[in-house]
């Protein structure tokens, strides 16, 4: 099967959720590293539990209130112009450094991200950081008023681009997302960021952890929920060779 | 309003599900601690991500599968006995010592369980604590193939016991469960077990957290989800008064 178009997840897949820590630190000298983790692991339960009580509000609010959650968990005072500069770099979050040139080698097919964020948040993201120049669309769920993993939100990429779920390739380093995509019938290549091996040498034992380990051991390790993604990849720039081989092996 | 029914939540409200730590560090010396909370964050991120996926499965293999994931990324070996021992320790769960004398002096109205358990796991934890002789149901979420939060869950409290949602009082330890419960339109109190005074003093620097500690900050703080319970207790044994005073009061 021709892969028609190729479509990403935002968050921790182009771009680099861990680049928010380097604003939170300065925000917050001595945590910098726990609030990131604490927030990324809060935002997403957030979109879970709102999508789940049909209390849906857009990626911008549960954004901000993950990260007011976060602070107030840990007794940091949050002066105001301090959250708005850390809310700020989620619209200059880093790209991946393979991010541009992946995308740029296949060109030849649609390109698109299908995201939580807001439509603002995701404008404001693609544009600061080009990518607006080589995608065809940036695909918000706010349109269905609910979040992935839920099946409506992976019905957008066919309703946007008009490509059909067997024709479509999606690619997330998150193992629910990529779970979803592949319930819903999306050929899905899962980017393994942190590998087994390297995990398990992270020396997770009672006594010392830190916080972002404990991200990784809960959030970047495959996920037990009776879906497996096609292809496992460890970087966007094994992409290329992968849809081109797609053509001929299917 | 008249309090006619008072409903738990099981894992957690009623039972310490913290007790399974025993077994876990048994069957893995030096990793009981981390095993248990990556477990139990990963039990209930399942049952929502299964809920929104649309592919329920029962309570019993998503905690199975939660187990599973926990020990693969820890890389402990899972001998089949140990993986055992373990599971069964959710059948024996220890109650909070304060469970059952607020319940018994409650018998004057309507008192029942709401969880996420399946019905034969709940039904041996109910037996085996001694809670069969005082509560008049405890209700499953698995005949609507759907977890709390989402709104269908609390519904079978009135289809159970035949109870407006008016009438019923809900308590929940779990913040997210507090929140679904509320934005249902149940009365609510939430069980505040971790104070934010303590959960401030325990020092969640970036350095050095304890399994546990990460736990109490991402698992045990009122959500930021826009709800808020009608009332914050500290345990169980402050119920009987407050059902009563709820009479005089409104």
């Amino acid at each position: 099967m021709k892969i028609k178009a190729v479509v990403f997840d935002a968050y921790g897949t182009l771009y680099d959720i861990q680049s928010v820590a380097a604003v939170t630190e300065e925000a917050f000298p001595g945590y910098g590293e726990i609030v990131t983790q604490i927030w990324r692991i809060k935002q997403l339960e957030y979109t879970w539990l709102r999508s789940l009580m049909r209390r849906y509000q857009d990626f911008s609010v549960i954004t901000r209130e993950s990260l007011a959650y976060t602070l107030r968990v840990l007794g940091l005072k949050s002066d105001p112009a301090a959250f708005e500069r850390i809310m700020d770099k989620y619209l200059h979050l880093d790209l991946y450094p393979d991010a541009i040139a992946a995308l740029a080698a296949m060109r030849d097919r649609k390109l698109a991200i299908l995201s939580n964020g807001s439509p603002a948040m995701l404008n404001a993201l693609v544009a600061n950081s080009g990518l607006d120049r080589v995608l065809d669309a940036t695909i918000s769920v706010d349109s269905r008023r609910i979040f992935k993993p839920a099946p409506e939100a992976y019905t957008l990429i066919e309703s946007t681009l008009g490509v059909a779920p067997a024709e479509v390739l999606f690619i997330s380093s998150n193992p629910w997302d990529a779970c979803g995509a592949k319930a819903f019938g999306l050929n899905v290549a899962w980017i393994e960021r942190v590998t087994p091996e390297a995990m398990a040498q992270l020396c997770v034992r009672n006594d010392v952890v830190a916080p972002l380990t404990m991200f990784k051991a809960i959030r970047t390790q495959m996920d037990e929920l009776g879906l497996a993604p096609d292809h496992r990849i460890r970087a966007l720039s094994e992409l290329p060779a992968l849809v081109a081989g797609h053509e001929s092996t299917k």
